[in-house]
């Protein structure tokens, strides 16, 4: 039985005709070797903000079911192009939509989720000796309407697809080398993980390492896929995202993130009594407001005090909100820090290694960086500091365990 | 029960956002007034030619598959924009792809003949009081592959469709007011038609006026369906396609047209033999040569003449196959003429009216006007003349009849 091989390209990977013949030599490559290779692809660069933009000329709300219409066809404009591509380098190859495959999803216009997929097809085209090439973030629901995934749905509709043909590995490229232990730009001696576990990955994709969509890896977990995440321009190994039981050793911290532009609301004397964090975060929900850090101290005279970060740029549509729980409880006034940063390490070996969170802590206050709201959780430790003391708290972090 | 109207809008009805916008007002008017409205749309301004210049780089003979589902998503960006632009102004739409709409077609990519559309999802759209969109110039064929129907078959998906639902009226906006009796450009007093025939409309468009899809014309023939070809910037009747028996009285000379780029050849001596011609005119078939007026001699001596029309820019394709057949059959040397032009002129009135050839013959004598081929049909009259007289034939010709 020939490997098949699930890869994945983002925009960036297909963003230009060169790049497109770029992909398509190395589609060859694993053909040429008797590999059975099913490709998914996002639009091409830019494609789809300009989609956006002609609609929002048109209208300020656009109807999803309308606009997912609309932004699929960017992705059918790529695998039509790597079918084209591939063709002039002489591998057979054939592009289907996401409703060509049968990919079902749920009615729920630009932020659906996968169902089923029909591997009719792409078997079909697979012992034809075909590459089969998807359309990545697009499906139909039971009508037949087309519907999309969301942002980055193509990483979860390659998973998806790698699942469901059992495919040895899922190779998802993308414009950076590999997973790393901090963002390098940002840390000299980031490392690239050989393997990282889906859990790690989770917490890192979470807090803005970026590299893959969490619902992807959500998946990939689910259905056992592994994924391989690797790089478009270079020729080298990348990093697997695999199970905990593959991985041979845990080590404690395998990454180091920091998340700026948040801020923190701490609101004070807040009656204690059921149902009032519910009756907080509920509204701010309700607003689409993403709540992250969240601290509640215990009670003292039957009053507590709340603390959470939200992003700085929700802050003026939650204000109201808040304001209005205030006066509605009677609690104390509203406390607000603009200027926080929430830097995480991130690791599933701290289930087993002791003493992880008091090196960190010990680590930041070695550098003289106080820190404000803590929270932790099996494999990941969040520290709320000043945003200003940011860098050198992941450098501090960074350097204490990797 | 509500009038049911199908519309066309063409490419450059739809080239921007504002011109999208002044679609969805005309569309509103119609819906406003309980009108059922149906509207294809093509893809917007350059849309399919930047589409086939992206593919054109990377293969000189892109897949017809593949090319099919590359062109199709222009249709798909511009039914998607046209709902968002109709829920902008309050009127509730439906976009759909010719695949949601089982507008089924045969295998033949790029130039695909519908066979069946399934009216479920329109009618469904129509009894929500919705304005239904759909994509024109798209298919799909049983495998459920995208195909398209080759250049301005827009226009046959909405004759298709009107036929399909019966609809009162298929309206086919362009960018000229209507049909005239001649090129408003080329010749002063150039008249609008209120009504024509099919069969003069086919004529007219087979000698490149231009205005409507000889398919489409056909299909309107076939199942009896009204066109309306109208401007989508004025707001002026236009002109209707009808049958033969909606037009009261039938006037000669309906339209008269004129082909330039055209080269005469002509080969004497050719054998007088069953098969000839068959064997000479395949040969250019299968080259893809497309042939115009053809005029044989009567035979004498066992030898006729042969003299035919072809494109000029196909000439090169063309006289290294008229040279093999020249040798294989000991014809006489190829005459080559690549200074002419065809001018006709079509009326339905013909057919009951004596005279009318001679009377062109004579307006094109008294004007100096060389006539070097004839041929005439029943409701036609063509005659190639120099290139350089062109302007002046169609003047004289026009003034004659209109």
């Amino acid at each position: 039985m020939p490997r098949i091989i699930v890869q994945k390209y983002g925009g960036t990977s297909v963003g230009t005709t060169d790049k497109i013949k770029n992909v398509a030599k190395r589609i060859k490559t694993y053909h040429d070797r008797g590999d059975h290779v099913v490709v998914v692809v996002s639009a091409m660069g830019h494609t789809t903000d300009e989609l956006i933009e002609l609609a929002d000329k048109l209208n300020s709300n656009p109807p999803r079911r309308e606009m997912d219409m609309l932004l699929s066809t960017g992705e059918q404009v790529s695998v039509s192009l790597l079918a084209i591509a591939l063709d002039s380098i002489g591998v057979p190859a054939r592009s289907f939509t996401g409703s060509q495959v049968k990919m079902m999803t749920d009615g729920n216009f630009s932020n659906a989720k996968i169902e089923m997929i029909d591997r009719t097809r792409i078997d079909e085209a697979l012992g034809e000796n075909k590459v089969a090439i998807v359309a990545g973030f697009q499906g139909i629901d039971k009508e037949g309407n087309i519907t999309t995934l969301g942002r980055g749905g193509s990483d979860t509709s390659a998973v998806a697809i790698a699942a469901t043909l059992g495919a040895n590995e899922c190779e998802i490229y993308t414009d950076v080398d590999g997973v790393f232990t901090a963002d390098p730009n940002k840390v000299n001696g980031a490392k690239m993980h050989e393997r990282i576990t889906y859990d790690e990955m989770l917490e890192l994709a979470s807090l803005g390492a970026g590299v893959l969509h969490s619902r992807s890896v959500e998946l990939a977990k689910n259905y056992d896929v592994v994924i391989h995440v690797r790089s478009s321009f270079k020729d080298i190994p990348g990093t697997l995202v695999v199970s905990e039981e593959k991985l041979m050793e845990h080590i404690r911290v395998s990454g180091v993130t920091i998340k700026n532009e948040e801020a923190r609301v701490t609101i004070p004397d807040v009656p204690d009594k059921p149902g009032i964090a519910a009756e907080l975060f509920g509204a701010l929900a309700k607003a689409d407001v993403i709540v992250d850090v969240i601290v509640q101290s215990s009670p003292s005279n039957g009053k507590n005090t709340i603390s959470f970060t939200i992003s700085r740029k929700s802050v003026k549509e939650a204000l109201p909100l808040l304001e209005k729980f205030v006066e509605a409880n009677k609690t104390g006034k509203i406390e607000l820090n603009e200027k926080i940063a929430i830097i995480s390490a991130v690791g599933v070996g701290m289930k087993s290694h002791v003493g992880v969170a008091a090196q960190m802590f010990k680590a930041l206050a070695d550098n003289n960086i106080n820190i404000e709201m803590i929270t932790t959780s099996e494999i990941k430790i969040s520290c709320v500091i000043p945003e200003a003391q940011g860098k050198s708290a992941l450098k501090a972090i960074h350097d204490e365990f990797i």
